[in-house]
């Protein structure tokens, strides 16, 4: 690793103190005079035709300033702007149980409740369908007009000549998989709170991934000018991707306070985070790997069906990353895809931490464990020998400027003595390896535009300091403790100098959002970009003071000098003060584009594609009780490639919040649906996550790698380490008990009837 | 006047819907988690030692969580640095009735209440003095150790030759003048939140007029760096001076949060108000005017002693203030002053609208009135004879850009009749002229600095629009709605285009703070020239899109085009989306640095003098009721030159406040203090100011002017206006009953005993 002085060594988030002693403040946090409540009554029926609403009896009560229904805002919109199929409210019918149809604002949140009861639906109730495949079969269930079949999208690509290998090859395998309806179960629920100013500026606080998606979808919903509205990001309690669209508490409370006068607030009650929902798309997968005999991968065909739910959201993205994912991280010639988009009646999937990755891992790299024991090879030599390396480019035509693929499995297995113990523990007792990748940022914009994707403005002055702003936010992920070391690092000053301000449309320069692993090495660029104009215009000036060539000054720890000859040195802030003095104020901006394909001296990269890739190997061991069906993860021994570090600390929380999370969906977490549609776990009392017993012991290495494409050399951290998670969790069962299971969550029950079935063959 | 889109246009105040409809956030209205309450114990005696504080059991008292006193913040401060004086809290004594000697945070208001009670206090009373000359003779009251005599500071300045000047001229009137006690009487009293992170960092949102000096004293007083200190500037509900020092509320409610761990509150109650003060300085005025025959002034002598009260504050500023005063708005050939800063056993008098100008301004326009029907000449005529005009030089050497004085002068005369009813009213029924000048801003700060007095940040983006960043702080003034205006008018667009944020020491750029009618000048010209970086850099990207050279041009209501000839339109946020497209986000900071003495191409301005200044003439009708003697202001007609107004309607309730408050000084305004030292009246039930009855018809024009040197040819016109108001009504007073009134205020008490005095000679 190079020698910095603030990049790579661990901090504590910024954060963090105010969290650990309550006084951070969330959106629910937040009073504003005259501020009323805001509610939303739910459909009970998965699939009907709003006939009539009627709320005079609401509107009689007491305190209840307004009613509104799906008709006052019917514009549709999506976080993919292209195809639009949501509404603030239900217009026409609903699609699912508990899907909104009617809002209320009223002075009390008991109040509002009742006036909630108080308003009548007459719905004219519809066949429904919660199964995607039933769905694509089901000419008697149309949930969207425009869907035939109920498919929203279907993609194809084929790369290569996949038949042709697949007859070739030595060995071809196929399966089929299933994953499970699983939510993000973020702690803070969605809240937003809205604000009219009597010149009609509205402000919106809201818990978003993506201030500004939620403001153009503001400015597209109320037809309002984007330049009359903010959008403000208080602190926020975990996203996942959960936060990453535009949801209905924003809407409403906007349609609500523009109604009412009174700034509302709306704040989801937990079931209704499960409505608002986008989680992770449940999978139907077929896949088929052909390989020579020396393990070499020669062809891999991916059929997918995904169960979107009612609506489309992330909903193509996710399709399309799921396509992506076969092509990395191990070199594939030949590859084709189908896949499927398909509604159904319940609750819209969408983007979730790993988006249309996690899904398709889980079928490849329980795959390649079978092939390379069918093969008669070490799981991890076949791996070894097709990971991708630094400048390969995908059959698909995207190409990876750098990987340490092969350290992270070299890593993984040595630190885990993998080796010696696969095949060779006891009944019960297992381990497995699998791989990964993420991208890190994308491309493109979700809409057609080439300004930047990211921007930061660095304001420094004798008084307050350096002031870093960004659209940047600080979902939780620590964007706000390591864009500043970021900032720090360049200028040559302690990360603690400088005062970060993120999240606000009006107070920070553009950035497109929290998602996708974009924010480290795209804003973390403008960052840098930054920063080095203020050390461009302040070195002019400290030049002069010290008598040494701008060009070969740098700043360490706050002191200016010569980085070629011992000398005199100026303080960085007495440097400031000079410029101040001579030159007036002192700012500079930076941003960030993603390099486009048919981009002058960038290598080509393909659409909805990142910039560069993180890696993640894992090993893990499992107990898995021949009693009970239950599984005890033991031991999880990460490595990951995340590029260089900026904050070892947060890379490492990254990690183990990845391994945690993916180890509830392996083991336990489903949502369940009732047959007429309802969700009968939505609460965190029904809805299991792993709580502190559940934890393995996790030993995580980040190895040694400097991509220099990145903003010293960092890549991505929170969603790579998640892939390998669920396969090399059933790697590791196999191993214990030599049972392949094709479907998630792999339960007690699941268990115990797969040990049971065994035992009778 | 010149063709402006947007300046000189009425727009309402920016702020004014908020505050109508209640939605304005003053500090109090804001609440933090976990906030307590902070009060401040204040002494019984006016001058007394503090033997011993013992708290004990105030602490006992449950829900108390700390109580500190002078002696856990010894550290003096000051307005004038060099001069500091004053503590957080008494140390070792009190100087008067009222000062803070202890403070205790708790959880409710109530319960610190309870503890104030509990403070045992040990006092050795010492003499008083409340009298400035009194104090001066009085060798067993030391109030301050250092100062002499009780004497703070004495100035002294002569140029030309006053005594040969007097002895020459053909006549000479001495008269001695007395000022009344007076408080702002800002209807927001003195609120301050203060908040520790866990970090150390320390935030302190405060109904602060100088959030950059309260910045300061915080990092001396607290001992922190200034960089790891933010003060916030919620709304403001006035301030006149009052809130333009430190107040003990805003250090105790720092040091309280430091010791808690808590974010403390403290809001004065208005006897509070009366007691942290800072309101207008008493003084007692000798001034001797010779003139010649003609009406020409040869010279003034002038002896002002000002009654300090307890502390330092902007004493030694008021004092050279009152010297200045003479020199201006007459050609004054010859001047002396000799002024005498007093301390006396009463709260501190420092900083109120029209700082230094109001007293000495009622002693001089009383005179020239009496000299003028002395020599049997209009006192019209021999103002208009002695007024100054544009690129007049004091014999201070004060330079003095531009006047439009004259036109002042004859404009109330004539829109008034004054010459047609002058000398010509019934008995009871007078009318008065007066005339007045003030500063536009400050050439220096209050310590030694070279940087720009003011700066501002402009940021246009695609989605945001146009955000303003300035240090500038709205205190109830209307900068937030005169900078916007600055800006659209140099960027073409429209006033509400305009998102500004401003008064923050870490979110915006800096400026020195609201004083001195410093804003609409200084930071007019940071604002205006940030925006024409904006146009700079935009233009560039216009102009080979409009294929027009960039020189040329201009942006007018949102278009881009050439000012020479017509041709294609390019509009404004077009050409911000080609200019980010093309080069990345975009932004330009402005600047301001007054100009100094001995600056190349400068003339030389004085210490302490203004780049530019603002004039005022006024004609008031009144009605003395010869039975009560109670005075009815009828009409006021004012004409003042502000230069080019930026908002006219800001500028009429700039004319309209500053008459209401000088009649209300003129009038009625007094504090009263016990023999004890007490105030007898700090509440504004028992301190009267004029309400709405009071309120005379007010004529108010602007005159034609446009200041070169100033943005947009816009100079003050929230101090000038009051300067001639207690003049006029005293000379109109003096018409209607032939009395001369030498001391305010001019109660129907002493109308009376003039009356009968009158009488019986």
């Amino acid at each position: 690793m190079k020698d910095f002085a603030v990049v790579g060594k661990s901090l504590p988030r910024v954060d963090a103190p105010a969290k650990v002693r309550g006084e951070a403040l969330y959106t629910d946090d937040l009073l504003l005079p005259h501020m009323v409540y805001g509610k939303i009554k739910r459909s009970p029926h998965a699939h009907a035709v709003i006939k009539k609403i009627r709320y005079d009896k609401a509107l009689e009560l007491p305190g209840v300033l307004a009613v509104i229904t799906g008709d006052d805002a019917p514009q549709a919109y999506g976080i993919v702007p292209q195809a639009p199929t949501e509404y603030a409210l239900a217009v026409g019918k609903v699609r699912y149980a508990g899907e909104g149809v009617a809002a209320v604002a009223a002075v009390d949140e008991e109040t509002a409740e009742e006036a909630l009861e108080r308003i009548e639906v007459e719905y004219e109730v519809l066949p429904a369908v919660f199964d995607p495949v039933e769905a694509l079969e089901r000419q008697d269930v149309v949930i969207h007009a425009k869907a035939k079949n109920n498919m929203m999208y279907e993609g194809k690509q084929e790369f290569g000549d996949v038949d042709k290998a697949m007859a070739e090859a030595d060995f071809v395998l196929e399966r089929s998989f299933k994953t499970s309806y699983v939510n993000h179960a973020f702690l803070e629920p969605h809240s937003a709170l809205a604000h009219f100013e009597a010149n009609g500026f509205l402000t919106v606080y809201s818990s978003t991934q993506i201030p500004h998606y939620l403001h153009r979808t503001l400015s597209l919903v109320l037809d309002l000018p984007m330049n009359k509205i903010r959008v403000s990001v208080p602190m926020v309690g975990g996203g996942f991707g959960g936060k990453g669209e535009v949801a209905s508490s924003e809407l409403c409370a906007a349609l609500l306070a523009q109604r009412t006068g009174h700034p509302v607030k709306v704040t989801y009650e937990r079931s209704e985070v499960f409505a608002q929902h986008k989680g992770r798309h449940p999978c139907v997968m077929t896949m088929k790997i052909g390989v020579s005999q020396d393990g070499t991968i020669q062809a891999i065909d991916f059929d997918n069906i995904l169960d979107g739910g009612a609506y489309g959201g992330w909903g193509i993205v996710v399709l399309f990353y799921t396509a992506a994912m076969i092509h990395l991280p191990y070199q594939v010639p030949n590859a084709r895809f189908r896949g499927r988009r398909v509604y159904t009646n319940k609750p819209t999937t969408g983007a979730m931490r790993g988006l249309g990755g996690v899904q398709p891992r889980f079928a490849m790299e329980s795959m390649l464990e079978d092939i390379a024991k069918e093969l008669g090879m070490s799981p991890y030599d076949l791996r070894l020998k097709n990971a991708v390396e630094s400048g390969y480019t995908t059959k698909s035509n995207v190409y990876v400027p750098h990987s340490e693929f092969k350290k992270c499995l070299q890593t993984a297995v040595e630190r885990s003595g993998y080796r010696e113990k696969q095949g060779k523990l006891p009944l019960g007792k297992g381990i497995g390896l699998a791989g990964g990748y993420y991208i890190s940022g994308t491309a493109y914009t979700l809409y057609m535009s080439y300004k930047p994707h990211s921007s930061a403005l660095i304001r420094v002055d004798t008084e307050g300091g350096i002031i870093l702003y960004t659209g940047a936010t600080d979902i939780g992920q620590g964007s706000n403790t390591v864009l500043p070391m970021i900032a720090a690092e360049e200028l040559g000053v302690r990360a603690d100098d400088i005062h970060i301000v993120s999240g606000d449309t009006q107070l920070t320069p553009f950035d497109l959002g929290s998602f996708a692993s974009r924010v480290t090495y795209g804003a973390g660029q403008a960052v840098r970009m930054a920063a080095q104009g203020i050390n461009k215009q302040l070195y002019e000036v400290a030049a002069v003071e010290l008598g040494v060539r701008a060009d070969q000054l740098i700043c360490r720890e706050g002191k200016i000098y010569s980085q070629y000859e011992p000398g005199p040195v100026l303080d960085f802030m007495a440097a400031v003060a000079k410029y101040i003095d001579a030159k007036g104020p002192l700012s500079a901006m930076g941003h960030y584009s993603p390099p486009r394909k048919g981009m002058k001296g960038v290598q080509g990269a393909n659409i909805g594609q990142s910039p560069t890739f993180g890696f993640s190997a894992q090993v893990t061991e499992v107990d898995v009780d021949l009693e009970t069906g239950k599984v005890k993860v033991l031991k999880v021994t990460e490595a990951g490639d995340c590029g260089q570090p900026i904050n070892p600390m947060s890379v490492e929380g990254q990690v183990e919040g990845s391994i945690v999370m993916g180890m509830g969906q392996a083991l336990f977490e489903e949502i369940k649906v009732s047959p007429d549609g309802r969700l009968l776990n939505a609460s965190l009392h029904d809805y299991k996550i792993p709580t502190a017993v559940d934890i393995p012991e996790i030993d995580s290495t980040i190895v040694d790698s400097y991509d220099p494409t990145a903003p010293f050399g960092a890549k991505e951290s929170g969603e790579g380490p998640i892939q390998p998670v669920i396969p090399a969790i059933a790697n590791a069962i196999c191993d214990a008990i030599g049972v392949r299971f094709l479907e998630l969550p792999i339960t007690p029950e699941k268990i115990l009837q797969a040990l049971k079935e065994k035992k009778e063959r």
